[in-house]
């Protein structure tokens, strides 16, 4: 067995499924250096998820990538509801939005994880040297507990070694039908993941010293296993069965995403996919926690659909996947150790399937967290923020636990008969409930507690999953947004997009397009109407005061970087285009550069466009069209302060608790 | 010198410009074989186009990339006039929109040609084995005119030379700036394009003989010397200036499309472009035709835009580009020879690049050329249509010229100084010649004359170059269409498209979506409203006659392929998305297939979207809601016949003429 050269590296990230890519990701656009390593050779996973909420999207768009999914994604647009009539005979009941209209620019999709990771890959080259290392396991976890609150330590040691070939060659079924186990569609895909750096160490053994750990190794994480950390809640009896195939039917709504409860055979999903798939999910009544899920097949799950959908008929020639699952509905019970090592994903919340949820919790979870890390490890950002990541997902996952367990019951109880059979799940409840669950569903509603992050009133413990993040001394001092300035901006919630146009050359963006992932928190001025002289003044006060020597901009900028690199400005205004000139407006929102001349990317207008209608983005916002406000949001998008345009001073106090001086 | 083995193509296309690479990318999606040469041993060009129409990007998204165009260009939204007030200082005195609003769902852009090109390449790729096969040069041409009306005769015979190497690099200019001959820019695009076989036969001679051939080799034609074809037109005097440069200047509208008239020192285009670039045209007024073009630099250039654009400040610290150049306003006299060699782009028609017509109408030539070889090669359609080439694009080219000899007098024209100056160009007429214009320049004005592919009343030969293409012998027999029926939807030009919906999964699309170029002709069924039981019996009846064995569908399509694969045929109706079911709907219109069940990607709704408001396509199209009409559209979406549901016999003569029976 050799042994190789001990290495450093910023962050090391455990597991290269969508968590592992994301927090990836967001190193290689923070530009710190990361590994990640995964113990499979090639691309291979037992459950595909294939959800992408809204969010997902959003955040897809904010690296540059959400176009390329939604080309390739099924929409879902609307959700349709069958359930059993007076005979027994399933019917059409209701048809509701599958996205809620207007809460996104994108809207619910379906495609599958080989291809997400696919994407995630393809931009890991464009923006870094990060590679996923494949064939590899760690062995051996060490932290220095002493050295967690040195900035410059290394405090993790890893020891991982390269598989041989035997140890990371995939595993396949015995059925023709590929199963979770194996995918050979993804085969073209990974040409490249095939000539690995791994395969020439094979068997040898390698250190690693990392600032940062994330575990994203699965719902058996070695990683959380070596910190001695528990899920908490409970293995459910519910075994599922999936079956991704192009069907052959004449049930009308199969283009459609359905939930379909029979009288007495059990309910179905339907989730139509890309290339004329249909996956059905569908809860297997027949078999209990005892079941040796190995003797679970196709034909079984697809008998199992055929029972729920008739008296349509149901058959397929092409199956492109299958699986059976058993779920726990359970939660970790801590996110992290000493902020240095953290869980992420399926290492720290399980759940079933339905909801599409899964994948998407996983990459918010490593997207709340990566942007931390790396303005940590630049030295950016104080270290206290890192606590932020267990208060903020960790309650995300205990809801997520708690909206799956009602929708669980009501999913998969039989129908009620009438008003009297108790025993039997109301109908109107569950499309009462399913709406609701949209939004949830969504992943729009997440909304972070309090902490020097979101200035926030209230108690930041009970806002988020109990943890203490309020690390200000005097929670007196703590400052706080002004809410009522913008009515749906909301304090700790993602800042919501809509159209507004380029001051310089009319094109009309969703500001949503500007807020990029590259690690930078902005200054959203929303300047109100700039014909107004006194409001003008107020403008041009404020650009005066951010212009100083000592301003936030100046203040937490390393000298040599250009003036945005930090903290960026954007100003939205509401005064007619026409009527203004970018050239006119104070220099500190329109940064000149010898070599570039003026930035004509940073101010917008909320005015008509040519083409596309207009977006009416102050109403939208909730934000008075004369007096604007001023809103921070954070590198992640979600909204850390609001207050008025004079309140320099609460903007100071904000990144006082945040940021590091570099000067 | 060694001499290869003598080979076949159905189709040879000499030049890899935009011209040359639409036609290639016909010839992969049509699936015929084709070889496309090029004598530069790398992608280098003297001048470089960018603008794009609308009618560009909607045919760009016929073939699936049109998404990557308008993600990298950028948008060109408003155009602002500048011109002398009285004190002869520069003002702006108008802004209109860019792009006509409600005439695309695209809107104008500028993108560098080698962006452009890299498009198609990796389209090509996608799609075919077809490779640019570069340092190739023809040095001989025989065509057999004996053999020009034997659908299988080869009666083309190309000799070609492998450059060597010395013949085939790039000559650089002197100037530290790169021009026209030579942009680095494209270096890392063309690592693929230098490992060529041509390297490897350098030196040596092919034989190749070709079904057709396609002289897309620019103004200088070696295609067209060979034919012995004239330009026929006038050089002009002007001689144009471009400069690439990222500006450092104080004029307020650089990043807007500007057209500047200055009082005494000439006129200016403004192209903002992308990566903050800025292309100008300027037309050097102090130069002549008796000018060395080569004496002319850069600063020569920036010089003459510093006097137009005073009192402003212009600068720059980088230039990615530049040229100069002298142009001539001619068309060809003959586009083809026996219809089976064809010559198109700069090789017949040469104008002024201001109005960003030049690579547009190149690419829309072999766009209009392309699928009609495919067809014929494939024996799928008659010889005759090729006849419609040069009648169709040759007047569009006339028309071109015409616009362009008039606008460019007002463009290049000093300033009437007041009403009495008849000398000066009037400013008012100015604006109204560019509004008017605009249309023009969108590419959707094109309108083809009446001939077997566009079911028109009136004189093929008046309506097209002159040429007769009238094929049908009693010319009173010829089917005509009722234009009545859809008052948008014109005899003659592009299919518009508006939003629809997916009757079976209420995904909202652009109808132009599915109006894709893989060479089938469509029949579009406006099918009016379902609801009602008269209009479901019109529908029903008709789907009766297109299921028949000898049905045109049947007719034209070979017995082993699927029934769509030459006549596809679609639907819209108009009654509400939920009170109609698609099964219910006759199965000609979403045909069963035993692998992959039935079709859902045939039958629309013009229904109200969940998210993205109403299309309004029938109001749009100005077809009757409830009646309905039927189109056939063109494999290039021209409208070549509108009818009635019941006009089945009038589908059948369009056919008759065109296709071929395969049966």
């Amino acid at each position: 067995m050799v042994q190789l050269e001990e290495s450093k590296c910023d962050l090391l990230i455990v597991g290269a499924g969508p968590a592992g890519l994301m927090a990836a990701t967001w190193a290689a656009r923070c530009g710190i250096h990361a590994r990640i390593l995964d113990k499979r050779r090639t691309k291979i996973f037992h459950g595909q998820a294939d959800g992408l909420q809204c969010r997902s999207l959003e955040i897809f768009d904010s690296f540059g990538f959400a176009d390329r999914v939604w080309k390739e994604s099924n929409h879902l647009l609307e959700m349709c509801l069958w359930n059993p009539d007076e005979t027994s005979r399933i019917r059409r009941t209701d048809t509701i939005p599958d996205t809620i209209p207007g809460i996104s620019r994108f809207q619910q999709v379906v495609l599958h994880q080989g291809r997400i990771e696919r994407v995630f890959l393809d931009s890991l080259k464009d923006y870094s040297e990060i590679e996923i290392e494949r064939g590899v396991v760690p062995e051996q976890l060490e932290i220095d507990h002493s050295k967690a609150d040195d900035d410059h330590a290394y405090p993790i040691k890893v020891k991982i070694r390269y598989l041989d070939d035997d140890e990371a060659a995939p595993v396949q079924h015995g059925t023709n039908v590929p199963d979770g186990l194996f995918r050979s569609s993804l085969a073209e895909d990974d040409t490249d993941d095939l000539i690995r750096k791994s395969q020439r160490k094979k068997g040898s053994i390698e250190v690693i010293r990392a600032k940062y750990l994330i575990g994203c190794d699965g719902a058996h994480s070695w990683t959380r296993r070596q910190l001695g950390f528990r899920m908490e809640g409970e293995q459910t009896d519910f075994v599922w069965g999936v079956l991704d195939i192009v069907p052959i039917t004449n049930f009308p709504d199969i283009r459609m995403r359905c939930a379909i409860h029979s009288a007495e055979s059990g309910s179905i999903m339907i989730i139509p996919r890309e290339n004329r798939l249909v996956r059905l999910y569908i809860q297997l009544k027949e078999v209990n926690s005892e079941v040796d899920r190995s003797k679970i097949t196709p034909e079984i799950i697809l008998k199992a659909a055929q029972n729920i959908i008739s008296p349509y008929k149901l058959a397929y020639d092409y199956c492109d996947w299958w699986t059976a699952y058993q779920i726990g509905q359970r939660v970790g019970n801590s996110f992290s150790c000493d902020d240095r090592v953290f869980l992420a994903g399926d290492a720290v919340h399980t759940h079933s399937p339905k909801a599409g949820q899964g994948m998407n919790v996983s990459m918010q979870d490593t997207y709340n967290l990566g942007w931390k890390i790396g303005l940590v490890v630049k030295g950016l950002a104080k270290r206290s923020i890192l606590r932020t990541y267990q208060s903020e997902r960790r309650r995300v996952a205990q809801d997520l636990i708690n909206f799956d367990r009602r929708f669980s019951r009501l999913f998969s109880g039989r129908p009620a008969r009438d008003a009297a059979d108790e025993a039997g799940i109301s109908m109107a409840e569950f499309k009462v409930a399913f709406e609701k669950g949209n939004m949830f569903a969504s992943g729009l509603a997440v909304d972070y507690g309090a902490s020097i992050l979101v200035a926030k009133p209230g108690d930041s413990a009970d806002q988020g999953d109990g943890t203490d993040v309020d690390t200000v001394t005097n929670s007196t001092d703590r400052v706080v947004g002004k809410q009522e300035l913008a009515s749906n901006i909301k304090l700790g919630m993602r800042f919501p997009s809509f159209q507004v146009l380029n001051q310089s050359d009319a094109r009309p963006w969703h500001f949503g397009q500007f807020l990029k992932s590259d690690g930078r928190f902005r200054i959203i001025i929303l300047a109100g109407n700039l014909r107004d002289e006194k409001q003008w003044k107020r403008l041009e006060d404020f650009g005066d005061l951010l212009a100083k020597p000592d301003s936030v901009i100046r203040r937490y900028t390393p000298s040599e970087k250009p003036i945005d690199s930090v903290i960026e400005i954007l100003v939205i205004h509401s005064a007619l285009r026409q009527e203004v000139e970018l050239l006119d407006i104070h220099e500190i929102f329109h940064p000149f550069d010898e070599k570039r001349g003026w930035d004509y990317e940073k101010v917008f207008v909320d005015d008509l466009s040519y083409h596309q209608g207009h977006g009416e983005a102050y109403k939208n916002y909730g934000v008075d069209k004369e007096r604007g406000c001023v809103v921070i949001a954070r590198p992640d998008q979600y909204v850390g302060w609001i207050g008025e345009i004079e309140d320099v001073e609460d903007i100071d106090r904000y990144f006082s608790e945040v940021l590091i001086p570099q000067v």
